[in-house]
């Protein structure tokens, strides 16, 4: 058997829609121009050798201004790439991240393939940002949870329903 | 229910053995003296809110030096502690990680609970090193991952029997 | 002659007083908590073979709040301490910092030693802060330069009085 | 009196000749390739509002290998471009970086302009590197320094005849 056939990587689609995650600095637009975008360099420094990544850019919104249509997008989106791929990644501003992950299990709770979502409690742009780790989480998470919807942070993987940001430990829980 | 019961943290014994991820530079040591390893350094700047992690220092040595006592050694110390936790993390040199890994399945085709090796290509130190992400990797597939002996590195999980380092990849590869 | 007396270390007294340099980020408290402030890593990771630091800690505020009475406390502990020192450098919000370089040489237009006005435009915290750059440069100017009042940043020294803040360009122009 | 002419950029030459400064790691070549050198990503992150570079890549030696026509090259090529700029920086190698001072020195004890050589003892891509800050004072020594040659390094301007590298204390110290 060839090695590409016994290694295939998974078709993931990675819809972005904005957050704190992706969140600059002024003064780093220069740094950061030519169409190179923050979840790029994030990208371009993980070595992603279990999946072949598909990228959509939904929307660029802090998830505070995001208004229901925006959820339902999200979801309208997800569940419509969930048919035709093998796990969805989704990064997302917390603050609405739990009502995006329960608009798309209202839609269908029984997905056909894994849709995690994630983000950063601090943007990638600080030196201590968490955006790494998280991403890095979803990136596995994907491809080995069963079917279903998901946030992937800070080393959990926490299934909706029942999932709710708490603001004091700035981070996710089950409710 | 309390948030304490519903969100607990899976008891994670982490076993080093030393290899490249842990690699420092001469210079460097004055640095990171005062009883701060590397990995250390590195588990401190993730959030880990999925383990509580219980750490065995079990040796300090580039994998290329390892015997097969020194397999066997870490098979038996990863075996006896599966018995009394919720999984196993083995930081473990590249080079001598897929005959350890074999040696534990071996040992026991069937632990009781997940057994994840990982390490890195390139030491923490370096700017671009793989170390975070795998170690980021090991820590989460520690969680998702049936019961059984495995490798976690470059966005992947593969299961033992059967895996190889792809020496020209720079990568483990399924054989 | 013995190394040490061949290899002297100058005097050197730094004076922090806040601004943009040592914001933090409200979850970053925690990480660089137990006495450990962000201008302590940031010497802590030069090599500082060329003087001897004594710190003071003189305020810690936003240079946009900084009074009539802030610029002149630093200007007499600037003046006081230049007469027992080889060097001053003085670590500023940019907003204000020209108002206090003109108040020190206002105050004495011929100090005994250099003292050097320094700052960033962007905080340590984030990746691609000028904050190294400017702390470093500060460090080897106040080796360098002829007694006076400088600001040093971005790759330039400027000598006070004619110095202000370039709001468009983010730097240090002479008028 | 305009901005441009009150604020001018000194023209700087910068000859690089290799060394520990810009040493990669074989994995890394993939991320760098595309004709961003080392030296190229460190100059990209400093804000140069002083000089004006002109970059010359004269040789990409580890100086350990350096003959005695490299450094009378290096010499000979620093000298000739002394005449023509305000001053000259040299990116070398630490272990023979002393041999092409005394050698510039030799053949010129009086250059035009401050020629001001530096290097790392720990290459950039390493996190801790000295790297960023050795360039740093290079390029504001430069600017400061009397006509001459120097060393600049781990906060300290040393002048040509009279310095060696102190290599337990791996650094450059006078003799």
């Amino acid at each position: 058997m060839s090695q590409s056939s016994s290694n295939p990587k998974r078709d993931i689609v990675l819809i972005s829609t904005g957050g704190t995650i992706e969140k600059t600095y002024d003064e780093l637009a220069g740094v950061l121009s030519n169409q190179v975008s923050v979840l790029d360099v994030m990208l371009g420094s993980l070595r992603l050798d279990g999946v072949a990544l598909r990228r959509l850019v939904l929307m660029n919104k802090d998830s505070l201004e995001m208004t229901a249509e925006d959820h339902e997008l999200i979801a309208t989106v997800a569940l419509r790439e969930a048919e035709t791929c093998d796990g969805i990644i989704i990064v997302h501003g917390t603050d609405r991240l739990a009502e995006t992950g329960h608009c798309i299990h209202g839609a269908e709770p029984s997905p056909a393939v894994p849709i995690v979502l994630t983000g950063a409690m601090k943007p990638y742009v600080m030196r201590t940002s968490d955006a790494m780790q998280n991403l890095t989480e979803a990136m596995l998470a994907v491809q080995l949870a069963a079917p279903g919807v998901y946030v992937a942070m800070h080393n959990k993987l926490l299934p909706f329903p029942g999932v709710r940001k708490d603001r004091d430990g700035g981070t996710f829980v089950r409710t």
